[in-house]
């Protein structure tokens, strides 16, 4: 850490920062430039805080040194994670194709769905049994009938299901279901849920905040490693910005970014990013094309009529034809799509 | 709501998107312009979903006319909504002025600052006792014991206590020593604990999202007024921005703009907003002269030794300061800070 | 247009909007919901400003149905239109791949960069001569000077050249030297320097600004397509956001979007979108997958040493890997790299 | 300077660094951490560039220290700067009042406005002759006849008068007939606007761009500086945000923000940040009360017959209720409206 002071700081404001600096047990570097008077902080950088330095008088910045997350860094783990989840292994070179619908609706339409995304390539099965609705007025999911019907069809179909928890006091009975853990945009900063679920050692996949930095995503991720669970996915799903032609904006960078960054696997969801069918098999197109670790998309067999969010997602036909397209990119940046 | 078809939709697509409209129990109302074809939707907007329609081919976009929210609009309720917490009314001229901690660190501290801040003029105490921190090695708080703390300062200073609440699982408990919750701005959409939270009748401060537009506070706003709890204030406390030298960027706009669309009380946090003690009393002023119903500022004794984000703490002295200047900015604006 | 109408608006109201939109030379078409009035106003919308409704005591919303601009929509030209650059054709399935330092520092290192870009595969050259530098007391390019070298190099290499132009009085001196006038995202609403270069008839490589919409960057297309220069690349190059690890962020989603909307071709910039060499090829290997009509990268034989962004330039080397790759997908897509 | 190396980075890597340190003409301090090793960089950092640095393989950070302004700085002129416009002083306590419409129309609704804002209180009259708009359809302004109108309703009314100037050959004339030249939001980084305004010595107004940081517009105001131009004000009028209620988002931090880095006066427009007569008198209160040396608003007398922006207008009685409440708020801050 490096502590920058303001030009006219007195010495007795400097004595004090030294002072501080040894009380937390850490060693001061003073440096006295023509312009400003700079200290480094010698030690541990994970157990300093930044805060209370700003607080001092005639401190101007504090510059951090290092990242703020350990177990999701690239330095702990050289080496890229590969999670598995049932049989499916996501990263590594191996890519976890998450289809199916929005909401688990019933099990008439999850079958026919379930049956037609595996057709086409799709090695996980989604679907929603709580759903997180802006609007208290509409469709919150099924719940637990929703997780048996979602349960079944992968069963049927031998796909492991992904689907949301959203609350800490949900985690049992999801667990008893699922095969991973969903946790949505709006909860990657619900900590007691981190907390919760990083105690279990059920495969995780975590998207990103809506105005998540990719850093405050690792520090999410880190809240579930600390707990234990290192069965983590990270999934880039668009976050908010000025545009008002999409829904949110997909921040494709942040794979790479987090690649360089983590050793943790990232995918890829389109259909919440762009909220428009329209743009998203390109956008799945550009996802493994930038080295994405799997695709998350939307499929319902009659959008017009999903009880939730059916204008992002794509027909069972359509999905197909993506898929086709999906398989030869993935050959071409050395991915395999099973 | 009104839904525009495409240049060139056929007939056919016109015919099913009537279809649709009558088989959901309203009436449509075609209108075939030059260049576009557009059928307004007549009946309770609020049983509509855009989505169903954006789905069908041939349609353009929909056009939502009415307002998503309906407990929480100034149409619903035209005058503005008081809410009372212990003695303290906050809104209709009337002006919640809350102070503490960042976090209850220890009784001699809560005291000592509790003392100084109600000699300013705040009427609320604030204080955490589970703090959310984007960090798994950051100071979490001290639980219960930090609730018996504040519970005790509030009492001995005569102030009603604030303090915020993460998990559903934790609402009996903060309930017992609360008299108001606060729901974080990493929590505005976490709806379960929304729903718990609105089926107590206990006060709540709720902090707008750091990503979350007006509207999307207001929904959340519902989610609380659907379950049966009125006594809801609103807080904004900064947005995300691309603004590099501030910590969020305070949307001051969004004070009035609440007021012409709702009828709750919102108050203006300049604290987590700027997180910088040096612009913290020019926003609170700001705030104060836009027409807030209450300012919440972070005060401590010795900000460098807090244990979380002192450095956006004002110190006692300074509040004083400042309470001084916002009496007679209230004065001009025909409010009240007691 | 749609106008919709306060809950409690007056008759005299309605009837003063209905005068306006006659005396305008339209025609209103009035209906009255259970809970709004909305007033259809028929006729050429491209004439209509929804400004003066909105400032009519009583409306509560204006809602354009047709998009703003015309002779760039997809509408106005539905088939894909090929920008001519020299030998060289964008759009249509050919791509622009344009490669070059940032600014031209000297004639041989200019040379030098050239030949190996052109040996990987560039069939565009880029370089600045006039450098639009935030801070004053940056290197500003070389001027006229800068603009021989390039030509000299493009001549000698066989590749047309691409420069920026950043004030309208420049235009005829760049016009002499360059095949392709470029607008910088700082310019992309400079209209005036819009209109000077829609008066000319050489290509122009629109880049989009900062902080535009998608669709305010084809207003500003629109601008030099009204003034008759159809010679149009648009540029997608990052806008602002609140992420800090990347410099901008990357909107490959303007791909297909401007694609559904218009009919010009777009490129795609990953260096100043990122700033990180180490981001570039990923972005460049998702634009082509996304469907971009070329790829704009930075490259330098040294970056360390360059007096301008060298930090985000790759080498002549990795750039060679890079199209490699690119060529691949391209193919996947539809697309030939020649 | 601060250059932070990578984990494992090579004694020839951090050898290359520490000569082009030398070579440059800077005095390099190593410091080898635990976990990083660190390199200061001693000398004048005005003359440095962080870019050069960040490509040298091996080097992780490159953290300025120094901002990036210097004439423009607090440290460079500790007193605040005074503005002189006409008889108007802006600035050190003294408030610049500009109000007017969006454009100037005709003489005789500029004299009538004219007249109505300076007797409630305004000592500056605006109005557009060159219009930056967003469509080539849309009213682009009267051009030298408007500034013909706009000097003689400022003689009669005896005011100052403000208008934009958007392209450098428009200098010479705007100069001819305006008391202070405005450069819009678009232009605030339109860099040889930004010069040729530097070279004359009438007052500017710099308004803030649409996704410019409070730095960049710190840089901006550089560039006029460095040129010679010391008469600047700066203007804060909202940047783009998510928000979709209001046309830009008002940011008066920027107003304390800019006071704490800068000595040069900054005034807030509430009209182009709102867009919302509505929410406009709030944000003047603000503003005033913020800290700012003035406001600008637009003020027309049938707001639904502007050629432009005419709904961001408020009606001259309304600005005249306004500037009461402003005169009272300026003075409980301090400061005062003639």
């Amino acid at each position: 850490m490096i502590i920058v002071l303001r030009p006219k700081s007195t010495d007795a404001q400097i004595e004090h920062v030294l002072e501080r600096i040894h009380e937390l047990g850490f060693k001061p570097h003073l440096s006295r430039g023509e312009l400003r008077t700079i200290i480094g902080v010698i030690g541990d950088e994970n157990k300093l805080q930044a805060e209370p330095f700003l607080a001092i008088p005639g401190v101007e910045q504090v510059l951090p040194i290092l990242k703020p997350f350990k177990l999701a860094s690239r330095e702990f783990n050289p080496a890229d994670t590969v999670v598995q989840v049932g049989r499916v292994r996501i990263g590594g070179g191996e890519m976890g194709m998450i289809a199916g619908p929005c909401a688990v609706e019933s099990a008439a339409i999850l079958d026919a769905i379930a049956g037609q995304v595996k057709a086409a390539g799709a090695n996980l099965l989604r679907g929603g049994a709580f759903k997180p609705r802006t609007s208290p007025y509409s469709f919150q999911g099924l719940g637990e009938e929703g997780l048996k019907i979602l349960r079944a069809a992968g069963q049927k179909h031998d796909m492991p299901v992904v689907t949301e928890v959203m609350d800490p006091r949900q985690v049992p009975l999801v667990q008893r279901y699922a095969d991973m853990f969903q946790i949505g945009a709006r909860n990657m900063q619900n900590f007691d849920l981190l907390k919760e679920i990083g105690q279990t050692r059920k495969p995780v996949l975590l998207k990103r905040g809506m105005s998540a930095t990719v850093k405050d995503m690792l520090m999410s991720a880190e809240y579930i490693l600390a707990e234990g669970n290192p069965n983590l996915v990270l999934c880039e799903r668009g976050v908010r910005s000025f545009e008002d032609s999409t829904r949110n904006m997909l921040d494709l960078s942040a794979v790479p970014n987090v690649k360089g960054m983590s050793h943790l696997p990232i995918i890829v969801d389109p259909s919440h990013a762009t909220g428009r069918p329209d743009l998203i098999p390109a956008m799945a197109c550009a996802a493994v094309a930038a080295g994405a670790d799997g695709v998350h998309i939307e499929v319902h067999s009659c959008p017009e009529k999903a009880l939730s969010d059916g204008h992002q997602a794509l027909l069972p036909k359509q999905y197909a034809e993506l898929m086709d397209r999906l398989r030869r990119l993935a050959e071409v940046v050395g991915k395999k799509i099973s």
